[in-house]
């Protein structure tokens, strides 16, 4: 049996991570002795717990470390170890992979933040004279003989702090039921903007082609309007219906007005995009006079920036979609920095994506008339997400009258 | 190979009709010679065929007159054979089936159209004198030596017209899909229920517990005082939590003010049902002013008709649920003559039971958040049924915001 | 501020307990101090904590307690209060609502063991010379003047004992995917099937029509056939359309041997039974020789314990039905004595009502090609329920296979 | 008035091609007269209608024409009429957008067949010498120049003959139900497979992460040794998981031989991307021996073609994936040429991309636990799919079983 004492601080036990660090110890085979635990009296006190974990061999025990490591548990200071890439695009064997924690690892004897954090990378580290920084890195954008950390030693994550059961989002759970009130959860979502906002932070809207088939995108289009958005993610269904829609008064070939098919209405959508692909783009439309309404014009119009990611089911498709899947990535990547709540309707490609890019810290919001969505969701790692089933059209009616406060 | 002719009449061609006893004849092993046939020269004008099927055996032969007898081709004019029921509760064998289709039988020489048409039963014929009159009996209603319908000779189904492109529900089909436009649902069916109400036709309304649970209580208390309802079918769970709601603040618990489950919240409902028994039941509570707010007291004041039917996973239940499931089936097949629309909404149980019950020529919405639901109401015969894949919450608050004309 | 200090035992750390209880005291306004920690140092080791729980006002510490009290935490012990009920189907007012986890109660200074667990009951109290009894009664069983136990001073809940990971469910969460390998959990039922019979105690199956519509029967057939089922919960549609298939080979009208819909298929299942009305009953029909296949023949032949649940939906319905849902629930009630294992099957409504009725400590699989019968089961309290989003169909022959192990 | 005379010929009865023209004539404002109609008299006759059909406008008229051309109803034969593409990936206003129907053309006085079909699509004729070409062309591979068919003179397209109901998938209606004997399908599917063999052309495969997740990689491996597969559709995740599992025994971090969660589990597919990565590839990891087992090595080892499309929830990605979704549609769109059968599982965005390129008359089976993928699938136009709701690894399983001649 060898041994190694971790500690855990903070609110271990109302989050629950000092049940799961003992849970995940005895799980994998190892044994732990508490030689030291003070207690919080209050929520708002830390606690502090000194464990000894055992385990039969080397390999056993630093595989535990590194778990509940990801959960907090500080090994004695080490130094983070370092390796170069072996190829463009490669990490080192070993790599650390990183989750969407805050994160920080130890160089020099300093504790360095973790840039840019992002689950699925591995960090980078990079000093230049007495600078050190350290970054999340995706695996197709390191560079041969690029630093990069490998084990666990010395890395330090930070769990989320419990949620503030008085703040905006405090009733909420994350469970995904339908049978909850909804028109609250609307209410927090408008609050959350609101104080997003307020904290200077960015809105992201992540959108579907349901909200436009559904005649919710002149919501949207209020919303942006109203300059409560500030970058959209979406893909080429939703441009070219809400395109559709503007030229024709149809989506997927149904007059949005009367709820009824028009003849050569199923044509619609590639004459849009035939429409867009002579005018060179959607910008050029929107100048020319050709696009005059809807989501997309919005966009032009109030300056909102916009990510349309390509996928293997576009027609066409329009001129502005991004048709790599890995540039399109990294325009997303660049875009939820900054961002300080993620507002995802009607749409599971997209939402996931987007979750794969969050920092846990950003407050995800995920509409879907589908609960499997935003299971799927959570099940890729963007625990933080909290799911509302319902219809895209009702949520967008409901959120725009909810920010321009006029409450029903 | 022996022979008979049939003759199909109405608007054969548009409804389908012919297509389907076409294909039903030569599915089903038989031939057929269509000896004459005057297609309408326009959506208004009838067509006619005389079709002669042909099959190898007699039993084989009766077995697809009687089938594409379902869809309106009728066999040269037969007195319907009628046979004394054997037992109380049990049909003669061979008895005639119905379907939810308007019918007639053959009586001495004439066409006697059978009342009270439902799916699923048996036709008795009473003659007192020279009144002759059909109705449809179920099952568990037969009595020992009512003359019963047997075989498919002097039957006549007459099948649904072609749906009125220009009527309300014109342009919906029987798909269910959630990503069409829903305003223009909720418009319709707002429509529908006026129309109703024109033609002197009764509103049922059919909920499940949901409407509680998501707040949405108070939309369908306010249609019951705007006088939008003349039944309701629902079970204990919606009563109950309604009551809760009105007691308590909460359903399910969960306070709906504020989306927090509260302490003691889960034992709400039961304290709830306590409450009324204590009372006598929901209007001894109204009446004493026990029970002051909610869906069940706004029945009782504006003398709303009610049923709320038993079902096995009910606590308590309340002393006005009718716990033997053949004498609420019984008390709903009362009530759903003259009804002219039934909207039903979130309750699979509620929903099938009462689409057993309605004759094929009732509107009927079925709004709930899985497509689920409405399939297996349309599976089950209810072929009228138009559904709606959404939210009960928002679709009820838009229901009442069109009734009061106030649409946003 | 008023105090009360609380004790909490058992494996209260790994079990996420402690950590709940401190949340409930600062969620509802309280505030804590941990007077006496002592946590166990392995798995196997007990906690223990004394805690001093303090409030404003003694109704909201009485709150606390009570709320708390449901997961373990017990008070200075006094005795039960106990008060008559006021009249026969009602509790009186401040009656205890039970949970469906093993719960105690302190009467003439003895922890009295409370029988019959069941959730949203009360507690009766009997004393016979100096035998005293405990006992969950559903609240329409109550007597008048039977004492039933009011607040929650001197009941004792105990916690479920964490799940054994190292035993046969051990790897199972409670989360509901479909996207987990399923011969797993078909080994670990099997499994669990098995355990339960060598422990002596019964294997509980409930299940829906969709059995028989896929053609999944046989299997289950096959299952009472080799003794492996003691008791069957099931409604009308199960009982009816396997009798229709026996009879016919249909369910639902389509062949099963073929998939394709029959001649008059629609109404086999109401001649099926007419057939069983005329014999008398599904016993009788076996002994005359008219059904002589599938589950329920072999559930007579077999000896098997089964109780047909009516509901509003049922045509017919089949004599054996027990159309009152209160006397249903009661015959439920009576059999899950001794159940060890209850394996639900293509049902929310018996699943549910079944779930409603088992204490914590019986194994319960639910299968449902629908996450949402899953959920809930386990949002209504069934929160032992482990889910698999399946194919019963599949999920039948697969676990077949297992218990004869065939296992491919 | 305006008016012409359309004909209508072949099955135009009983596959209800004659109703829906008649319907939309009616719908879009025309009205009809039937000069001449010939009914067949028995299945294997085709039927003739001679149709006139008057609107008020020229522009009402060629819309009613174009719309009901869509349904074979032919115009006084015309030449297509043909106008060059203004711009590299830019068809002439008024281009005809194709079906994915037999289509032929009338070019010199001649029908024309239309190469590729596929929906939404453009025509494009190429004439050298005297040899005239037509296909359908994607909007984002015309050049400029080109000459594209305009309006729809001279376009004539066939509608699929109707289902042969003694056929294999002769009993399967399009009907999404999960309340089917699934047996039945499993065998109709392997049957088909036999037969798109039997007739030389290919199988291909369309397949999504949950088959690694589930277990049931190993069925897809045996379904390609055994020479069943010739494409295979998939994308970065399925690849990466099958690989994961080869290198760890793990999928998504779940042990497959337990269901139980390993330690580092989550960090192993990015380790898998990140082995390959460095191996330079898929074939060249199986070359090098690093990879040894699995879906794709089966691929490399049994020269299955494969296309892996990227998508922007990828992580990595692996090298073989094509990042650009033009690019891979491009390689999916060459391999769909000679497919005689396509069998879709457990992937909503494969199965609508593989839908949207393959022509009608391919024989197309969507398998997924959730009736939306195939809802979706047949709402953007994959009308000849058939649906299957249920479990991807009981279905594999079977498919294999049968396959093999091995039922149980």
């Amino acid at each position: 049996m060898i041994a190694e004492t971790v500690h855990l601080d903070g609110h271990i036990v109302d989050s629950l991570t000092l049940s799961k660090v003992l849970d995940l110890i005895l799980l994998h085979g190892g044994t732990y002795e508490i030689t030291h635990f003070k207690i919080g009296a209050t929520r708002t006190d830390a606690s502090h717990a000194e464990i000894v974990v055992r385990a039969e061999t080397v390999e056993n025990l630093e595989a535990i470390l590194h778990l509940i490591g990801q959960h907090g548990a500080t090994r004695p200071t080490h130094e983070a170890e370092l390796e170069p890439a072996p190829a463009d695009g490669v990490f080192p064997p070993g790599f650390y992979s990183t989750t969407n924690l805050e994160t920080s690892v130890r160089v020099r004897g300093k504790w360095i933040p973790v840039e840019n954090t992002e689950m699925d990378c591995g960090i980078v580290v990079h000093e230049i004279y007495d600078v050190i920084r350290a970054r999340c890195v995706p695996i197709h954008r390191i560079k041969k003989g690029e630093r990069v950390v490998t084990g666990d030693r010395g890395v330090k994550v930070s769990p989320l702090p419990p949620r503030d059961p008085t703040g905006v989002f405090g009733f909420m759970s994350s469970e995904v039921s339908s049978e909850r009130p909804k028109e609250l959860v609307v209410a927090a979502v408008a609050q959350g903007m609101r104080e997003a906002r307020g904290a200077g932070r960015k809105v992201l809207f992540v959108g579907g082609p349901a909200i436009i088939h559904t005649g919710a995108g002149r919501h949207l289009e209020s919303m942006i309007a109203g300059g409560w958005i500030d970058v959209l993610f979406a893909g080429n269904a939703l441009a070219t219906h809400d395109i559709e829609q503007a030229l024709y008064g149809t989506s997927l070939g149904v007059k949005l007005l009367t709820g009824a098919p028009v003849m050569h209405g199923h044509e619609h959508h590639l004459r849009a995009i035939n429409t867009i692909r002579a005018a060179g783009g959607i910008r050029p439309a929107v100048e020319k006079g050709i696009l005059n309404a809807g989501v997309m014009h919005a966009c032009v119009q109030h300056g909102v920036d916009y990510v349309l990611a390509g996928s293997i089911r576009d027609d066409g498709p329009l001129p502005d979609v991004m048709t790599d899947s890995v540039a399109a990535q990294d325009a997303m990547r660049e875009r939820v920095r900054g961002v300080g709540i993620a507002v995802m309707v009607a749409t599971t490609l997209h939402s996931v994506a987007t979750g794969n890019l969050l920092p846990a810290s950003v407050r995800t919001i995920c509409v879907d008339s589908d609960a499997d969505t935003v299971i799927k969701l959570m099940d890729r790692g963007t625990h933080q997400a909290f799911g509302l089933v319902t219809d895209c059209e009702f949520f967008l009616k409901a959120l725009v009258a909810q920010l321009s406060g006029v409450i029903v």
